[in-house]
């Protein structure tokens, strides 16, 4: 156990991110979890988060304070609502939605390589995703690969000749794919947290976007019934 | 007043930010002025960032706190010890130094220009400075330009094209230079902190590199005596 090389991943308590760390896992890492509390409408994902960092036994986990409601400027962020469609099979529209968050995977990123320069981590994973949210500007390969670039340029370790690889396992995958990797790893996915807007309680919209998309590939898998 | 463009300016409470704040202003911006309380050992910083807010009559000032230390990997962050010369002359040695924190601009950028973003400013600068800083990794052009291409990749604003220019005024400038900026912009520079660390009462160490830096500018325009 003690001499598994660290990896980093950002572990938001969603379904992504939960596969991302068991696969890094499954690549003999010893896994650093970075948790953002970034004032997000959805707090049950904080929780969601800390019960997979239990279920990976992670060597560390970092829940990092970044309040980005004081920016604002998002859905997730600020009194602009979560924009909900009337039924569950209702598509997901390809443009930038509201809950864009201004340069959060820039900013996530950024501070998961810190972390991970940090820790003297060679690897950073993080779940984002090209085809089912492909609105998000930062979720596109294309920003993937200028962050790498940035990231070689803006570390030590970069300068020095070692950069940090940043993998992105799930960039091409679909929300079904997704799921199917998570049923194999054997992850608890009722503990994940998919919606943006879920009720005091936690539960779930199933109305929005995220609640929408995780649906469907539920139903594809037979999962939940028509 | 009403009518001048916002334009974000990262303002540390050093000087270099603050002269960048003026030449901003010179350009006829708005300033929506961000400092990042990360947990630094140079608390004072905070307090002249607040002061100089007040003096450039900002029109929001946002202290932002991320607390680094718990990523720690830096003598301003963590217990490593500031790196001290005998004597104020010393010449500032050109290698990464322990005052690294690890990814800091990255992150800097990264939350600055969500924002920027967030409040409709096309504009956004910061004081990094190429010469005098030669070791840290993320003050060099190169990183900068990398920083900008995949800010245009990371944005609604850049997607839409509308990108949000990152300005470096200082980038190729002496410490001497800036020191003259800042005169001639009529910043009060004795309210600017350049030291890494302070004394409990806010004096400079007048022995870290930073300290070092600016004694010598003071030096060579006779604002210091031999």
């Amino acid at each position: 156990m003690a001499n598994r090389p660290p990896a980093v991943v950002l572990l938001s308590g969603g379904l992504d991110s939960a596969v991302v760390a068991a696969w890094l896992q499954q690549r003999g890492f010893g896994l650093r979890a970075l948790t953002l509390d970034y004032g997000q409408r959805h707090r049950v994902e904080l929780e969601a988060a800390r019960r997979l960092a239990e279920h990976f036994r992670v060597e560390e986990h970092l829940i990092q304070p970044l309040d980005l409601r004081a920016i604002g400027g998002s859905a997730l962020t600020s009194s602009i609502e979560v924009p909900k469609a009337d039924h569950p099979e209702a598509e997901v529209a390809p443009d930038i939605p509201v809950t864009y968050v201004p340069a959060r995977n820039l900013i996530f990123l950024s501070i998961a390589l810190a972390f991970a320069e940090a820790r003297g981590a060679q690897d950073l994973g993080i779940g984002v995703n090209a085809l089912d949210y492909s609105g998000y500007p930062d979720c596109r390969p294309e920003f993937l690969d200028a962050f790498r670039h940035c990231a070689d340029l803006a570390t030590r370790v970069g300068v020095e000749g070692k950069p940090i690889q940043i993998h992105t396992p799930l960039q091409q995958k679909s929300k079904v794919e997704i799921l199917q990797m998570a049923l194999d790893f054997g992850i608890p996915v009722d503990q994940t947290v998919s919606c943006y807007d879920p009720a005091a309680d936690g539960s779930p919209c199933r109305a929005c976007d995220a609640c929408r998309l995780r649906y469907q590939a539920e139903r594809q898998l037979g999962l939940k019934e028509a």
